[in-house]
């Protein structure tokens, strides 16, 4: 059985149930009050952050409709999201169990993400797709090669909508992943390759310095989810967020720091509004982003 | 904001989306899954278990269709349970937030359960019940007092549903709740007042041995769960378990352990099909049931 | 390799290293405020709880301490905790892994608790010792099973020092277990066999309510937890109230809840002191109750 | 109260104790367990991984002890981890609350991580600090970076002993933190000061590619943990691998992945070594770490 997106049809038919989340209780309603915050956020500057494994599964379908409808401004994650994203639009990727014999999967050639499997050419065609790209010029910054990988990508992808409707994708962490190793490769035969992270951080900053009012959509923690909470540091603040997430706040972690936490740093405003849902994301995203597409 | 019980529109509703929860991945694809396994218990005896925090919730409607439906066999439930089934025939319980201020909440008379809040004058609502039901014998078995909450409750609860359907329900833990401490006070005039834990034991070791097959729908942990597969170590193990939960397993805990462990204990077949659904039931359990109503 | 209880001697050579907790951080600091709490807590009337899992560790050890040396009043527990204790003191448990092959081991006749092995023949041990119990008379209370148990354990166990120490055992689930499918069979040849699980409750009650202060002292969740929090709604609440646990706040469960959740209902007293420590207890169990011996 | 370091002498106090922790069970065997593994690692190339918020806590200490000690080869961390670790040099932390008013916090300028308390005044001591870096010269590697912080601190940091030891300091996410918004500024007036993120990639792959054999200490997740066993890929995966964290499963997130996940994609070879520890580092990594100092 291969992953399948979640379709623009799929969210509408969720539509109606979703109103219905609010008063059910628990979690159900942090969703429910999480789909009223995100229309709250509509005319902010939002910045959707995820992690790479969302993209490996049917998640991805929900990240393009967003980026294709403009529903967000800009998008920080990490590599791993970008190769999947990319891969994705000729590699399928395959359901299978949280139990499965590893050993067995390496040998035939499997890379397993919790319950869903990746084949290896994946990550021939995507060292194709990244060697034509890099030989375009000598020093990047990552979001010039998430805007490249856009332009090679097809409509199923999330870069490509990116590319299209001038959303930038920043990426910080960009050597921390196949891209990475690839540059590795790259670099040793092509010793001026150089990819400048602090690049980027002009464009990041002014963004949201300029913008009225900023609105974050933050699924999972890691890098992605710092980052957009760090740059929101330079204007007091985010005007709203909302986390959905799996992390635990007892260890003290960024990923699973409440936003109220974000508060004392000025990476959300005193007086901001915000929300954590704690659930997993491939259950609760779709039922969020129904209420608001 | 009051709570609203999942009605079964609502879940026809879910219907549709719930055939794409198998490839979307992750819980999802666990989900889906699920699915399947409620649909191939179909024939065997089936045994609902589940906490009391999630009869405060909307999924009471839930549990209330699947006895209706009698789509379940008998129940294996916590004192708590029961009474906020029979309460919320007359009473409302309040949407509230995880962040509330837990004094102020005790000046005003109200209960809290993670966001939801239930106002004193429900427990003086359920005294009045009990007492009632106290005085028409003296010697109970949990099973008896949950048969005549079910004649005292309406068409609303799953307790009605479950005396109209002969459905029995089980409460090893009966005194555990204000079912208790009402007992407690009924029994300083009334000594001859007993719940004889031990007289239920015979009738649902009798279901479980006498099933052809029989099934596990495990909803949350405790006493609950673990009654509903310790009586089947009667019979050899379940041959079919689902269990939904948020617990873990690195504690050792019964509550967060897999199925698996429960095969070792001869409480699930060797043989057996079961599933664990690693998620917060209010967001699951209506994409489940909409799966096989 | 056998599962070993911690001994006297390993709190005191832990002893040391528990001043420094409080000013490391995250859950160490939590651990050390702990300490300070149940030094406050020192003349109230406390209960302790724990679940059933525990008994099966080294953790039995610091119960069975804590017992000896009157460092509680009372104990609320489950019925795998009494027979893991009494096992255990003719019976070896084996260190194992969380990733066993469960079919292997019930071919072998091993039960799995997480990563510890009970042998088969421990329930036939446990039967035996369980039959000449019931034998003695017809009516029992839980706390009246947990007493005779006592009488028949070594100094090894919690049970044996409860009795000698008379410290009441209360178990209010009590036939959810060996102990309940053993009622069930003694039950068919002698059918005027009763557990009164109502008996109980005016003993605890007087407990609870004659106590100048109470203290709680609650390790994991589910009955044991709820029944102690529940029963001292009769006296306003606990005065002191620690909770050590694994389970999340945001499922909405009894176990997963705050202290502060408590003192909406009444269960933990408006001014009371309290802490959750978020920690698995085979690890910060040792480490807290260190400070106090 | 302010947060103290872990010291030699204090991980020497818990060496006796850290012998009882394998039969004692559930995670405390799995700390037992995990001392061995390091035990095996010993002459192995010792990749060292950690979170920001570790080093916000008294688990400073025991890094330092392990880099001053030449325990391990080289560390893979975040911005977070060596700004803390320079700003701690001079600017106490405090022992706070989980429950803090950040609001309050924020108008006092301290900023919460769980439990810490981080005064403001700590980012402008770094500033100062990382200009007089910058300033060096205009095209840096991460690692080039933390070395120079490694020459301007002081004995009780790892950054101090990592640079006198030669112990390379990798850092692929260099501008996600306080480091990323200087250079931010800095750059406005210096155009041609870049970190090149790929200049590192060659001699970690080295590092990597020519040990005889590997081992892996993987205290939390996210792009740290990534990153070493990503490079790992290289080589076949890793021979041994200890992971420590609080993350889930079932998620299917990189941070909560199993040890067994990553022998699929070659990151943890199929004959490798490994343990998943599941605890907050505060408290287990000091038992740990007693165990082979």
């Amino acid at each position: 059985m291969i992953v399948k997106d979640v379709t623009y049809k799929d969210l509408i038919g969720l539509k109606e149930y979703s109103k219905r989340l609010e008063n059910i209780g628990f979690q159900s309603t942090e969703i429910g009050k999480g789909i009223k915050l995100l229309k709250k956020m509509k005319n902010s500057t939002k910045v959707l952050t995820f992690t790479a494994n969302m993209i490996a599964t049917g998640l991805r379908g929900i990240i393009k409709e967003l980026v294709k409808r403009k529903k967000i401004d800009l998008i920080i994650t990490t590599p791993g999201a970008l190769e999947h994203d990319l891969i994705r639009t000729k590699i399928n990727y395959y359901i299978s169990s949280f139990e499965e014999n590893d050993i067995l999967l390496h040998k035939k050639e499997f890379n397993r993400i919790g319950n869903i499997l990746v084949p290896n050419k994946a990550y021939v065609f995507l060292e194709k797709k990244m060697m034509s790209i890099f030989k375009k010029k000598n020093i990047w910054s990552p979001s010039e090669i998430a805007k490249e990988m856009g332009v090679v990508a097809n409509e199923t992808s999330f870069l490509y909508w990116a590319n299209k409707n001038e959303i930038p994708i920043f990426c910080p962490g960009i050597t921390d992943g196949a891209i990475g190793l690839q540059a590795f490769i790259y670099k040793q035969t092509h010793p001026n390759f150089i990819i400048d992270v602090t690049k980027d951080m002009k464009d990041l900053a002014n963004l949201i310095m300029n913008a009225e009012k900023t609105g974050g959509i933050i699924l999972g923690g890691g890098i992605s989810k710092h980052h957009a909470i760090g740059v929101n540091i330079l204007r007091g603040g985010f005007d709203y967020a909302l986390y959905l997430t799996t992390s635990t706040v007892y260890d003290g972690s960024l990923s699973g720091a409440l936003p109220k936490e974000a508060i004392s740093w000025g990476k959300i405003k005193e007086k901001g509004s915000y929300i954590k849902i704690y659930s997993e994301a491939s259950i609760a995203l779709p039922l969020l982003i129904s209420g608001i597409i």
